[in-house]
């Protein structure tokens, strides 16, 4: 099988992100929890991590990392603990579900919103329209780093600025981008930045972070026992115990660790590179098939993730992905779970085929990718 | 190490579940999201273990079984999702954190709850101060099955018909005996059950579930995507995907499966009885020793689940269990996440030693770690 569904999680895992999970599994016991050497261990494991986090986005307080299910329940813990009845939320054209469920939900508590249009490769524009979308009421900016569509990445450097220009909190969902774009968190105005596990970084799925880097703290969505202050009622204040209630999936985190520790060794740089290599090869051999539908220019590294999206005149894009599975291809179509960014091109009908690859893949598999099309 | 703290988490796990990890970790991708036949291989996974969690509790509808990080997110599930101002609770003298911390936070918008003395050994006394709780505002009662400090089991059939009498909907939290009490759901009145996958049924951490047996739906706590009716900014109604947002734990919910395997080929009862013969032994040969202070009578199938809390005269509980620790035995002192059910016995200024055993556990541990207890 060649895999090229890496944006909903990357295919396969690295070898040392499994064996640490297999680690994990056979010798550990409740971290935080109990005070005996194994639950010891367990917890040093867990701290460990969330160094490693830090310090993969140039962060300097681990204690502000949370460790989450996924990167939506990281979103939720901030959309949800930050808004409150009468404030305003900008968000961007290209946002997942994942922001605008609980954003839609949050409406029946009296919360609006606004949509900020996204231009491709003009970042003057885009910057522009989150600052026209800006109100009296605007609480909080929102956007995905990059679409998990078509690959489209916001100016957030600038979004940021403009939003603590006008005294607006910032988070960023970065599902699309954390382990391929370099995030600093240190050097930025991002105030949270929630964190899939699974997809460029090479941890297991269930794994999600957010990384709260501002002085505003989200209220909680989630109590209970923190093995910590026991005797009270009341959920500690203190972080990352505020936000991580219950027993956390140990393995999963474990694994994360190998995960950051292999896109450090491979380098983000170097990943993206090759990534990149392999989209625009892609892109231009694409751009040679007449029925082929490319909705962007060739993307680079200025105003892109390495994802490509496109149809083929005629066909529905689950159909075409029914057929290259049935050539040995795995790719999405639809609408991957973001209708807006689909509006904007057209595309809400066919949804589109969804090309993402990982640092594992090869040019012989887009070369395959490519004559399969041709035949279709 | 001996490892008697099979209540935080059960250690080691079984083979079979570390290599459904593995297999997990090797071979998937995103469940429920794209079409390829990798994708759907990870799906059915989800589904077949969903199936297993339906027969494991004797349920007839797999898909009200929503899979979760751990108890605690099914519990506050379950409040935070039927509970509205004005409404009224009755809890447990007995309850976790998991349970107290989220109602207290429940308590700012103006819900209320009150807490229904449990008599240990005396199921009357301990059901009539269920009834004296409830109130014309009561909503939901909502207790633990078992004591995860004492061991003490509710008699939570006859809550569950109580509850049911008063028109009240009922919850457990079965995070100390799921994998050692049988529980059929089918033939209960329990309308929601939340439960930890990591302990009793010898899954990953990581891993709880919710199952859903009333028709009162509750209200989400998260909301994102769900590789369904992707161009809604709602939240899909259908279960499971309602309480299913963003990518799930693929490996921790394999290895659940595996989990709830080992636990029925072993049989709950003959794992029960294995677990009661030596928690029965520790408490006579404890008994003997004068500095040992029991709280409770000896502990039987009808009015506990295999745990047992003590302490030594004169001692804190955190001191005795790091003299264990150094002598190579791995147990639980403090408040185990439950103040209640340390002040119903006077132990919230020392905390308590707790011990529990796991199927794995031998006679022989017990009798080390009685000799250990008698040279302090």
């Amino acid at each position: 099988m060649i895999y090229l569904d890496n944006s909903a999680t990357t295919y396969p895992k690295p070898l040392k992100v499994r064996q640490a999970v297999a680690n994990a599994m056979q010798m550990s016991a409740n971290p935080g929890r109990s005070g005996h050497d194994l639950a010891l261990k367990s917890s040093e494991q867990i701290f460990l991590t969330r160094k490693a986090a830090a310090d993969f986005f140039h962060f300097s307080k681990e204690e502000n990392v949370i460790f989450t299910l996924n990167c939506t329940v990281a979103i939720n813990i901030v959309l949800k603990g930050i808004l409150k009845s009468g404030d305003h939320v900008v968000v961007s054209s290209l946002e997942h579900n994942a922001v605008m469920r609980p954003l839609e939900k949050l409406t029946q508590k009296g919360i609006s919103y606004s949509v900020a249009e996204v231009f491709p490769c003009d970042n003057d524009k885009t910057v522009n329209s989150f600052r026209n979308a800006i109100n009296g009421k605007t609480k909080l900016i929102m956007c995905t780093h990059a679409s998990n569509v078509w690959g489209i990445k916001l100016p957030i450097e600038r979004i940021a600025a403009l939003a603590h220009e006008y005294g607006v909190l910032f988070a960023v969902d970065s599902a699309q981008s954390a382990g391929i774009v370099p995030i600093e968190l240190d050097n930025s105005d991002i105030d949270f930045l929630c964190i899939a596990g699974h997809k460029g970084i090479y941890g297991p799925m269930g794994t999600g972070m957010l990384i709260i880097s501002s002085n505003t703290i989200p209220d909680t969505l989630i109590e209970g026992g923190t093995g910590t202050g026991s005797i009270s009622f009341k959920q500690p204040d203190e972080l990352p115990e505020r936000f991580e209630s219950g027993t956390p999936n140990y393995s999963g985190i474990v694994g994360l660790r190998a995960g950051m520790d292999f896109v450090k060794n491979q380098k983000i740089e170097t990943i993206s590179k090759h990534e990149f290599m392999l989209i625009k090869y892609l892109y231009k051999e694409l751009k040679k098939i007449p029925k082929v539908k490319l909705y962007l220019p060739e993307p680079d590294e200025n105003y892109f993730v390495p994802i490509l999206s496109f149809n083929i005149d005629g066909m529905d894009s689950e159909n075409v992905s029914a057929i290259l599975n049935k050539n040995g291809i795995a790719v999405r179509a639809g609408l991957q779970c973001s209708p807006m960014a689909h509006k904007m091109m057209g595309t809400l009908e066919t949804g589109a085929v969804r090309i993402s690859p990982s640092v594992f893949t090869k040019l012989s598999d887009i070369n395959y990718l490519v004559s399969v099309i041709k035949k279709i």
